[in-house]
């Protein structure tokens, strides 16, 4: 017999079916056992005479029986499938489980995070769980698919790079053969090389940062959604794509994810039709009318800045999302291109959102010869980039790009409180699966 | 005034336009120049009376002219824009272009590969090199295609990871904090974890090889099309979806890459409704039989084997496919699941083609005393992989999956003689962008 997926029971009602899944919760009455069974498409309850009493929490099962409707008592309005349970025929065990550490049968874990990430074999069969990763692929996925749309052209970034070109101890190295390579940072000179050959191309790749700080923000290993698109009028064109781009994503979550958002309360930023920007100069001044501080002169925006920005915006316009374009030239990378008419401040955006930076971006340096410029300006070392500047000695048109990471848009999107839970293996500074502690002992045995 | 993408050209005769790109070729014939522009989209003939002819190839121009139908007697066949030309009215150099390595003009690039690779910047520009790129993307994407048609997630696999598992030591240490950490050489344990909990996953993730080996199929870094489903009846289900994945694969290539697998003589491979199943001891007689070598009782297929195998199968079926089924237990990893009533043998397959293997998956263990008893069997250190364990702990069902490279089967399907061709930045034992050897003296300086 074809199995059945959970989801599709309220279309067998007094058919005969067979079902698989895990035990997610057992109550025991007596000659009658109720057993709410986990399959990847939701939960059913079965009603079992005399049997299934033996079975245990994740015990993983088949089972034939009979769909039913519920009567009009027993009915739980509260999920999907409350209105029909399986009466159970016969049974058999696929596997068994073991001792499970703690219940994940409730609604909410309420675990600490080191527990949850201790256990995440386990934790990640609970639903609330597998919500958040269902909306990051979909938030991976809807950034694909509107690049596609786009005629961007999807490429791969390397992991492994020769040497780094911006210097920083945040890096972490291979041992490569008898050589050092490193884990890139960012795929940006190389979204820059393809973007030369083919005007438009994206990337979904990890980038890898050894920043030794374990904030509930930091991760070591990190997915980065990559775009960079030749031929731009503008600074402009970039800030618009990357803007249409966020809206797709949007409309896509809550077109697929609107049951995983409601489990987290979380909804959708508010958008308008046309996002505002505003410079860096003009926010700091924003916030100096509004709240008193005076951060006017600073090279950026610092957190609590980005935070009273987002509402002094959300405010006056009634947008979430709001752009802070131009920054301070030399605070910058050396590839972002300055304002032609104040060359001290460049023509990079961000894109804030809740009070947090969702997206980074900007116009490229495209003439060689600035390029070259720059690099000696920013005392960099041009054999290190060479590959990059060769690509630029042969013909860029003007271009742009941006990029954000997907764990901290997953985050911000379900009010998560930390970047871990975003991230279904997270690594950082104290762990790598396990705590780094313990594997070092056990090693060592 | 809007640009106009070189493709669309054919649709606005007799207007003007405005397009963008790069001079690909340019010859003069006194008061006239011929250019063929080059943009994402194609290339275009531009007809220029006294003016242009200072332009070199890979300059950046921005043209206007009127679209105009070409006479009968300069109609170019071959090209999808043969029949039009633009006539130059005036134009706007966007960036120049320094001295070429080489012409990239030229239909054949015809370069030894470390040039082609010491100047991939340049390289990349070439429409075959293009094309290489358009047909890896559409495979990747095809992939994820079929895995989301068929209900299976999307998950990131980590990079990191904290020690291996089956040892070998074609593997790169990552200095990580005070900590040893290794770059990962499969998604594979990962992968059943998720599976664990979301019954049908899959991933596109880099994976690393630290083989001390130069051959033409050797890149340390690797793309890995990975999938992973639980509830299996039999190893059969596994083969099944994979053989519909290459087949969904190859049905969408024939239908996007048309044009680019005819630049490259290339053909989808043949299947038949039903892709043979044969398993490592017939393969080994039927090679004997038709061949006179004896490889009855090895452990494996070796190249040759291989590449008789297809030919033998090919006659016989007509089918370019072949999988070969069942390979000794104890030269296999220790999750492959042992043929219950043969379990000296396993039930992992590989799918051949074209005298390669394209694929490799399989039922996997899935009763946790059945791993504990392997990771016994096999010498391993339980603790390097406890997560894995603690999964299996939990009560799985039974599973398995495949994994394939989408580099080799970009090589495999264009017919490309050596898998750096098919990898937009590779590395290996001597290049990491440019060759090793040179980056570190540079370094040194």
């Amino acid at each position: 017999m074809q199995r059945t997926l959970i989801k599709n029971t309220i279309n067998t009602i007094d058919e005969k079916v067979r079902i698989c899944g895990w035990v997610h919760t057992k109550r025991d009455h007596g000659k009658i056992t109720f057993i709410d069974l986990r399959d990847r498409s939701g939960k059913l309850q079965l009603v079992a005479y005399q049997k299934m009493s033996e079975l245990h929490n994740e015990d993983v099962v088949e089972v034939i029986g009979t769909v039913k409707k519920r009567n009009e008592r027993s009915i739980n309005p509260n999920l999907p499938l409350g209105t029909v349970e399986l009466d159970v025929e016969s049974y058999k065990v696929l596997a068994s489980a073991g001792p499970l550490p703690f219940d994940i049968s409730k609604e909410q874990l309420d675990l600490e995070l080191p527990t949850l990430l201790d256990h995440r074999a386990l934790t990640l069969r609970h639903p609330m769980i597998q919500a958040i990763f269902k909306v990051q692929a979909e938030i991976i996925d809807g950034f694909r698919e509107f690049m596609k749309n786009n005629e961007f052209m999807e490429f791969q970034a390397p992991s492994i790079v020769p040497a780094f070109a911006e210097g920083g101890a945040e890096v972490f190295e291979v041992s490569y053969f008898q050589y050092k390579t490193y884990l890139t940072q960012s795929p940006q000179l190389y979204k820059q090389i393809a973007m030369s050959a083919f005007e438009r191309v994206f990337s979904v790749n990890k980038i890898f940062r050894a920043e030794p700080s374990v904030t509930s923000r930091h991760l070591t290993e990190i997915v980065s959604l990559d775009a960079e698109m030749g031929f731009i009028e503008s600074w402009e064109d970039v800030r618009d794509v990357s803007e249409e781009c966020v809206k797709h994503i949007f409309e896509r979550l809550s077109r697929t994810c609107a049951e995983e958002l409601k489990m987290f309360n979380a909804t959708i930023p508010v958008t308008v039709e046309k996002t505002p920007t505003i410079s860096l100069t003009e926010a700091q001044e924003k916030i100096y009318q509004s709240t008193g501080r005076d951060v006017r002169g600073e090279k950026d925006l610092n957190p609590e800045d980005e935070r009273d920005l987002c509402e002094i915006v959300f405010k006056e316009t009634g947008s979430e999302l709001v752009f802070v374009y131009g920054y301070p030239t030399m605070k910058k990378p050396f590839y972002v291109y300055p304002q032609p008419d104040n060359p001290e401040f460049n023509e990079g955006i961000d894109l804030l959102c809740r009070g947090v930076e969702w997206l980074s971006g900007g116009r490229r340096i495209n003439d060689y010869q600035q390029l070259i410029d720059h690099v000696e300006k920013w005392n960099m070392d041009p054999s290190k980039i060479r590959m990059f500047l060769e690509a630029f000695s042969y013909g860029v048109p003007p271009e742009g790009g941006f990029a954000f990471g997907a764990e901290r848009i997953t985050k911000q999107i379900l009010g998560l409180s930390n970047i871990r839970e975003a991230t279904m293996f997270p690594r950082d500074m104290e762990r790598v699966d396990f705590r780094l502690s313990s594997i070092q002992e056990s090693s060592n045995e």
